[in-house]
């Protein structure tokens, strides 16, 4: 008996678009007209930021529209349904769709936080930004429906001492986990290798915050051929390749020993690649080991199975290989309103999917598994 | 009951080191001094070409050695065992090793042709030396034993005239199958996506030649971080991906609707990553597809498996998953001498690996679809 009534779906990737007061709402206001607000241009709603516009309020925010009239991103507020920015519709929604619980990932900051804040001039506003987003988002977007929305937080990780600071104030006022970049390579930051993160990674192990990677939001785009000539959906494919890349890098940077209790989900990467690169990386560490530096002990597999959840909303041959990916370790996502998602038949869609999955197991992939790692205890 | 005495194994990648004398005994009298020889220098042997020294003259060559031993590349020949660079010493270590028929890529120039002579300034030189590797390759190595070593090929990817007149040349005096960029772009040259490649690609169709690409023979190295300290084993984990690019690529190109005949073989790619990427092909294709530039009624899985060829090592998951893949794309690989092998235990390896695959299908998997991919029948 797969997916029954009794099962919460608490889906560990989803978005929001943010409304056109969420900065403008929070800033000093010496900061208002230089922080992001809405414009209109030539008829579309852009954001403006500290003198740049950025043209897309809702990047892929297709929820609701057949494929068939796909290929633009929305212009207007009213181009998309309400459930994308606010909150009591995207309750609705939910309920629509069958989905108790979801995390919301940032659109006009980027998936971690890291693309207008990162790249702007002016860091004392920027962190500014940063911090509006973090409280819209707890004390304003998921405050609407405590049950239901689950608090993220970005950070400021051009400079790690504002990250640890603001960790601090958003785990102290609930923020469940945070959105970091995939990686902070592709950003000029230092990679996963060097000490450069270890007091981020020790708050989140001392405060039990797992690491959201979401692919892309360390800006970095897989494939050959990234010229705007051939299909977009080269890159669309291939999605998954930044989080495999993020993994491995992980499991050999040591800092899965360092950081015992150190917690990484990955968002919107699939599962059905994870048994290849586990094997992969079994059968490298057990030849290449001995001449180079890591942890001369412990198979990868092993590492991952402790440290790493993956999440899927689609993926057949991920579930039907589930148990060499950790039963304990898999998470649904739903990412409404993106492409991606099934909305509003994403319970549907995983009951077929969970057809030949026993009832305890389907129970962990669609709920228990991420309130275990989100701390997100059911109350009803 | 698994792989039989009567089962040859056919492996569709090998590599061959070249010998000191294989372009001194080809190359004009003219270009002798210039093109790539042997000097000692402080103890070692180093490639010499057209006035820049190599320092490697067996990359990863370390078949035979301890795993435990491993870290350096050979310096000398006699740090190798001589069935790396001498063909009757390698057929020597086929019979030990249980395997039949073995298709040996370069390693001077890179696996396929693009690294030394693609970046030589001196072009007639470097044509030449395309041309005496093919000769040593199909004339030398192979004829020492033409059932057990099959003729491979490289081209002058530079210039798209001369691979055309080469690929004609070799076909013509047997050659198998070419091995090409596993992706041209970060050489700087033309994509997949454009019609660059067509003469080439035609040629290909017409003669039946299968398209090798090697993992890396782009020069491409997968991974955020290619920093010298971190292990490098981080990308030799990730090696697939790059095989999994050049795969997407292809198949959103409409190269392989024009070209109907056109064969791709991904060599040291493995197979355990293939279920997942073409669920998510076909995933994005059927959302997506209408408002891009591709096919709109072939599945990218259909049309991987009209196209693509798969081989493996080692890869328990993907061989359990064979059938997700297409049994008659499935071949095997032997890796000779590099550190993936399993030699001298290739054959001992194989049978433990397809211990529960049926007997018509080891009779695939290790050669019938090799010799079809190849046109390599059987003769004893």
């Amino acid at each position: 008996m797969p997916l029954q009534d009794e099962h919460q779906i608490v889906s560990v990737d989803d978005h929001l678009i943010e409304h056109p007061r969420v900065w403008q709402d929070r800033l000093p206001d010496r900061f208002k007209e230089r922080g992001p607000r809405i414009v209109e241009v030539g008829g579309n709603h852009v954001w403006h930021y500290d003198g740049v516009q950025y043209p897309t309020i809702g990047l892929n925010a297709v929820a609701g529209k057949d494929p068939k009239d796909w290929g633009m991103d929305p212009v207007r507020y009213e181009d998309m349904i309400p459930g994308c920015y606010d909150a009591k519709a995207r309750i609705a929604d939910m309920d629509i769709d069958g989905v108790q619980a979801a995390l919301c990932f940032p659109s006009f900051p980027g998936f971690a936080g890291a693309r207008t804040f990162f790249h702007a001039k002016d860091k004392e506003l920027a962190y500014l930004c940063v911090q509006a987003w973090n409280d819209f988002n707890i004390d304003e977007w998921c405050a609407t429906a405590p049950e239901r929305l689950i608090p993220l937080a970005i950070l400021p990780v051009w400079d790690i001492d504002l990250c640890v600071r603001e960790l601090e104030r958003v785990a102290a006022k609930g923020a469940r986990t945070i959105s970091f970049p995939d990686s902070p390579v592709p950003l000029g930051l230092p990679s996963f290798h060097t000490d450069h993160w270890d007091p981020l990674w020790q708050v989140c192990s001392d405060a039990e915050i797992p690491v959201s990677l979401h692919f892309g939001s360390g800006s970095f785009v897989p494939g050959f051929s990234n010229a705007e000539d051939i299909p977009h959906m080269v890159s669309t494919v291939l999605f998954a390749n930044n989080l495999q890349w993020s993994t491995v890098d992980l499991l050999f940077s040591g800092k899965l020993q360092q950081f015992p209790n150190l917690q990484i989900s990955l968002a919107e990467g699939g599962i059905g690649w994870i048994p290849y690169l586990l094997e992969r990386a079994d059968f490298v560490w057990e030849r290449h080991r001995w001449y180079q530096k890591v942890d001369q002990n412990m198979y990868p597999s092993e590492l991952f199975r402790k440290h790493f959840w993956g999440c899927f909303i689609d993926d057949v041959h991920g579930l039907e290989n589930r148990h060499k990916i950790g039963i304990d370790r898999i998470t649904l996502e739903i990412d409404y309103p993106h492409s991606d998602s099934n909305w509003p038949n994403s319970r549907k869609r995983a009951s077929e999917v969970l057809a030949n999955v026993p009832d305890d197991e389907v129970s962990m992939i669609v709920e228990t598994n991420a309130r275990t790692m989100l701390r997100f205890p059911r109350t009803s």
